[in-house]
């Protein structure tokens, strides 16, 4: 069976920051990349992604190749959820999306993955840099993976950590979560900072809101960037609810997951987005230093090792290339 | 019945890095600070505390009240072995301990707590601060709480990381474990850093070495300070063995527990004791500044607020006082 940690070595889309490829691929989709495992679902059968129509789908690179939309699934839910609460409180400070119909909407020629990706950038004079939404699905032989991500990262009108938002999931009793404020300074160096952002906003109770769930156990992403990076009161967890446990997952997913991710967007939109950082041009710079070296190692780990690995290479190199231009970051 | 939780608010020595006191004082032990439960041990009774001669233990402060050294139990042997590890490869690069007799070995005037402290100063010219030992034995109505640890602090000749156990036991089947080696540099801004001292020290596996016992779950320590001053490879559980567990946990003490600890000390004294890092003087001065932070943070959240809720005042000042002294931290 294909377990979480394989995927987590794959995966992709914005599972980006938080889905190191560290170690060698060895996980049954490398066949479905290699053209030896084919779906042949029917196109259009399930729910349109993202509320495009689905007149917006592109072909498969390969003709023969139907891939369906994503299916409408708990986790989903859940972001799309998120991402409207996001959008109706950040209103203007969001413009249009920003990428081409070939990376909002993107397959594998294999005809096993499909995904999406939407950036809005943040308006002129806001604190806002970018709002990333990912949705990827794909196909193995003993299942599917799923992956949701919602990043909205701000620019150094701030210093306010970063909103952050993973679900991954292998099969379907079980999910890897992911939810931060991500952290844009160094924290045991500055109480103060974790003062006000995570001690002062109680986030370490939506934290134990989740790890409190007998299902849930601490998730450790192979990468020590990574857990590195986040902050202490992250919900890094699987909750795994075990054989037959389908609907015991839907049911925290959309329960108490669901109640905690958007308690924690609140949070973070309450007391992060708006917020106006007075600095120097020695602290700006060294903000902007970290921001840079975080958001490079973030790329580095994840996207440009396991982008490839499941998409064909114009599709991983399109959208990797969106997603470089979101966060300010050169090619190698 | 006591709960760790409740224990690790309270407690102090130099559980001072990793017990905070941030929440208010509500355990058993109050009583005891308050004179109302009284144990009245044979004093000499147990084992001699670190191997001193009986003939140096002082008086309690109050006559009436004899009070037994600390037992023996599997987590000083663990600490004294480590103990002399470490003296055996530092050897002349320690100087002798530098604590008056008072503070090497303190109690309760009440007759309920005992402790002990020894500091040894680095030798001039080598990269070693302090190493510092502590044991605390404190009696409570429903049994007693016992904390041993050993800090190995580095100066300004390195950016190595220090090196940190605390081992805290609230009853006889159950026990905290922190275990690092602490970073001094923001992990997310120095991935260098993170992939010299611990990915390449492969000291994930050593974590995961306590982790994946089935006994052990993720010990969340109340102060967000000291999850963020931690390493992402850091030892931070609970092992619970469960009603009628003692013999169990006293294996996994002796056995498990000892062998992940020295070799963590072991990596330690291979790649951090003997650094030197070539700095110019702003990255030293950076360094310096971030020590002092950690530092101060470190006993503001824990040992001053909870020593002298064990111990008389002239106790507890007389010991805080050779903390302060050993870790550079001025007084409030």
């Amino acid at each position: 069976m294909l377990r979480p940690e394989h995927c987590l070595r794959l995966l992709p889309a914005t599972a980006l920051a938080f889905v190191p490829a560290s170690a060698p691929f060895s996980c049954p989709l490398s066949r479905s990349h290699r053209g030896t495992t084919r779906l042949r679902l029917p196109h259009g059968s399930g729910p349109q992604l993202r509320g495009k129509p689905s007149s917006t789908l592109r072909a498969p690179a390969m003709p023969d190749a139907a891939v369906a939309p994503a299916p409408e699934m708990p986790q989903r839910e859940v972001a799309r959820a998120l991402a409207e609460q996001a959008v109706a409180r950040l209103g203007p400070r969001l413009l249009p999306s920003a990428v081409p119909d070939d990376v909002a909407e993107f397959r594998n020629g294999a005809g096993n993955a499909v995904g999406s990706l939407d950036v809005r950038r943040g308006a002129p004079g806001s604190s806002i840099d970018f709002m990333l939404q990912s949705s990827l699905h794909c196909k193995v032989p003993n299942g599917a993976i799923d992956i949701t991500s919602i990043l909205i990262f701000l620019n150094t009108a701030t210093d306010a950590p970063h909103f952050l938002l993973e679900l991954i999931q292998g099969r379907p009793t079980s999910i890897v979560v992911v939810l931060d404020l991500l952290p844009r300074k160094d924290l045991a160096l500055h109480p103060d900072y974790l003062q006000k952002y995570y001690e002062n906003t109680r986030m370490d109770e939506q934290r134990a809101n989740i790890e409190e769930l007998p299902q849930a156990r601490p998730y450790r992403s192979p990468s020590l960037f990574v857990r590195s990076a986040c902050s202490p009161t992250a919900v890094m967890v699987t909750i795994d609810c075990g054989q037959g446990g389908d609907a015991a997952l839907e049911d925290i997913v959309s329960g108490r997951l669901a109640t905690v991710a958007k308690e924690v967007l609140q949070i973070w939109l309450d007391c992060c987005a708006e917020s106006m950082t007075a600095m120097d041009d020695t602290e700006r710079d060294f903000l902007l230093k970290r921001d840079q070296i975080v958001r490079s190692k973030t790329i580095e780990v994840d996207l440009t090792a396991s982008l490839p690995r499941m998409f064909d290479p114009d599709v991983s190199s399109r959208v990797i290339s969106e997603i470089r231009k979101a966060f300010g970051v050169e090619g190698p």
